[in-house]
């Protein structure tokens, strides 16, 4: 795990002001710059369940559309769900779901965009989540042993704190 | 990952009807049944942002009960993120989160309870998830590298599919 | 237009009170059954519109699947965009998208049940609409002048009103 | 139906990716420039529907003025509802309902404005739309054969597409 | 201040577990009853306020019609706004707001009913919220010293704590 | 009650035309300007609902840390409740909560900010009284008695309409 910024890390949790108290970080003094965010992860399945879910993309019932679309809308309600997070007006959103077939699991990335004062992770990551549970709500009538694991920040660009790339 | 339940699984995807369309299962002909389900996963953390969290939950700024919250209040709000989704009236629903130093991780667990005709595994897969991302959002200023991982399915019971328990 | 159903039709609007007050119907007294309702309706598009429509279908890109599904999640959202409607647990929900060549239009119908004190006349008929406004959406860029049109309630069983059946 | 712009129409549908995968176009190009959008439609009801709402317009229980806050709180939401919509800062909102005595219909009319990126038509359009819905709802206790038609864009100005103006 | 029932209080308060922990209390238990709650409230107005609301009354700009229908939208959404309340079916709701010259203020009374396990004071109290917050916003131009006050519960009924009624 | 700015009052309600018609009124010409909004009211509590709110406090079950959450992120839902309020991006939320014990209370506090051309008196006042709610709903069970009170604008600046500071 290497970080690409330098930039100097707070010594305490932002998201409480000095009395202990959580708040949404006041960002009214920071320019609206052009800010992407990439996360990734991933739904492991059985393999007779990556078989329906590889059955429907090339013939019907296509669960990997379903979920794509479900992370895209859920990354727009972000700010209703973390609470601390600032509503923001997203530029662009996309979300792709594919088969791996050598680890048995469903690769997830979503990539979002916004120009505005804060930055866009927690709509990426929240994108990758809402598809991950609408493929295990898809599939759990035949696999209740899915997993959702490996949701992370992949990259993140613009804004004060300088760019992000995770380390492999 | 043994199966504690012995029932038939069908051998497609019950939320696609013969024409591969995507549809909200029909349950008007199952009975309210009392169910629960319980779900876990864990954030990864590096080890200051696991000192910053405790020192919270000690004296102030407490991310976790922020995010025990931040699931509860995502978990009501299940049905309207998982496209198919049975929208449910709740009867009882706690999410837990716990330091795991060892590890260096937030451990998390959900149990939510239904009278119903569909079970909650969504509500309690969705709260575990929900908690996660805020444990991220609220410390992402200190540490980007955080990682969710095995959100999965613990527990289920109630309902004609039986109980479901996961192997270790 | 035909009506089946031969009740007496109350003689004001009763979601006014007597004093012409807006109000939530009261329901308490009425017993849960199930209920069935069936809207339809369609968005008239261009000749070449219906072409790029249909190469999505069989190929990629495919606008049906994209709004069918957001059929069934607005559907969901009902009492929430309905000023006076009751919230209610759905058992059933489909909505269905096809495109009818000789009229150059893509019809859709939407099926919704319930097992409670009210219909989902309105469940049906906001499915429908939201597919028709979703199919817009996707198509705006090359057709500006679609029309939604014929949205109408088809079919509805159950409750004290009987059943009502659209005429022919 | 005549188009007043002459700017060259995309080939294919610009929700969907090369590999056919839905998305949320990237706007983040674009200049935010003042927008407008006006959407039109109607409800088509009984003679004697007709009588109520106009007796309660003039009295008490205003059917249409329910519809028009239902339409503007209902436009707010259009990113909500619709999948590929982007969360829009909207600046100006109104909704107007006429009764229409000679063809026995509410018209609806539905203006938006905002500054920013992208159009404004889905809004104004599901401002209508949610209306209409809700003038179905008000009366359909007494008349369930009302039809919602002719829901269509009628003017569109600002962005890159340039103006539109619905033919006669 | 009397209190009518005379069941025994909790020692504790319910909405934590012993950990102090947040959760929605387990209602699993607790039969469906029929349960009424009754909340009221004012919002004090300048007396140019007063003279405002009341031209709009009789005959346009309707600030209390407005104001009722949002408290009856904003009760729906209780579940989502209360983090600890259950989500519940609602089977009447009315608000009813009425100039009170003497004192120059908008007094507020909402009537909330439900079958279920849990009771519906806190619907009945938001619906009194959102109806004084919406009569502030439609005045605030005009008037940006009103003041909300007296938001309370009035009565309650159904389910094992019993009837509850406010003294005078 | 003393009004510090001197602008001239509008002489009618602006959320509705000429024509008496709800609107959300037209900000496009408006500058996006810095604006802040504080607002405050209390909950008055029975002695011993406060013993029990300030042991959990210094302990465990800490309602005030669970309703000041509750205020920010009933704030941002602000433009979905109250029904001619434009959606808007804030920039900075924070609520306090503090036990007023000599005269028996919980004070709190709004404080929010955004960079646009409309203010957030709404937003401080939703997030006093979504934070009040709460309380209610946390102690409901062993104190129904309790009161919402003075709700209202404490100050107000940014914007055309000039500075508003509340008087003593």
């Amino acid at each position: 795990m290497a970080r690409k910024s330098r930039k100097t890390k707070p010594s305490r949790l932002t998201h409480f002001d000095e009395a202990g108290r959580a708040q949404m970080v006041d960002v009214s003094a920071k320019p609206a710059t052009e800010r992407i965010a990439v996360a990734s992860g991933h739904v492991t399945v059985a393999r007779q369940t990556m078989r329906l879910i590889r059955a429907g993309q090339v013939k019907k019932g296509d669960v990997l559309s379903v979920a794509e679309l479900a992370g895209i809308m859920g990354a727009k309600r972000t700010h209703e769900l973390i609470p601390l997070c600032h509503p923001l007006a997203l530029s662009a959103l996309s979300v792709v779901l594919k088969p791996n077939l050598r680890q048995s699991r469903i690769d997830i990335t979503a990539t979002v965009k916004t120009t505005g004062p804060t930055g866009v992770e927690m709509e990426a990551l929240t994108a990758v989540s809402v598809a991950a549970l609408t493929v295990y709500d898809m599939c759990k009538a035949v696999d209740r042993g899915m997993v959702l694991g490996d949701i992370r920040l992949e990259h993140k660009s613009g804004g004060k704190s300088g760019t992000y790339e995770r380390g492999r």
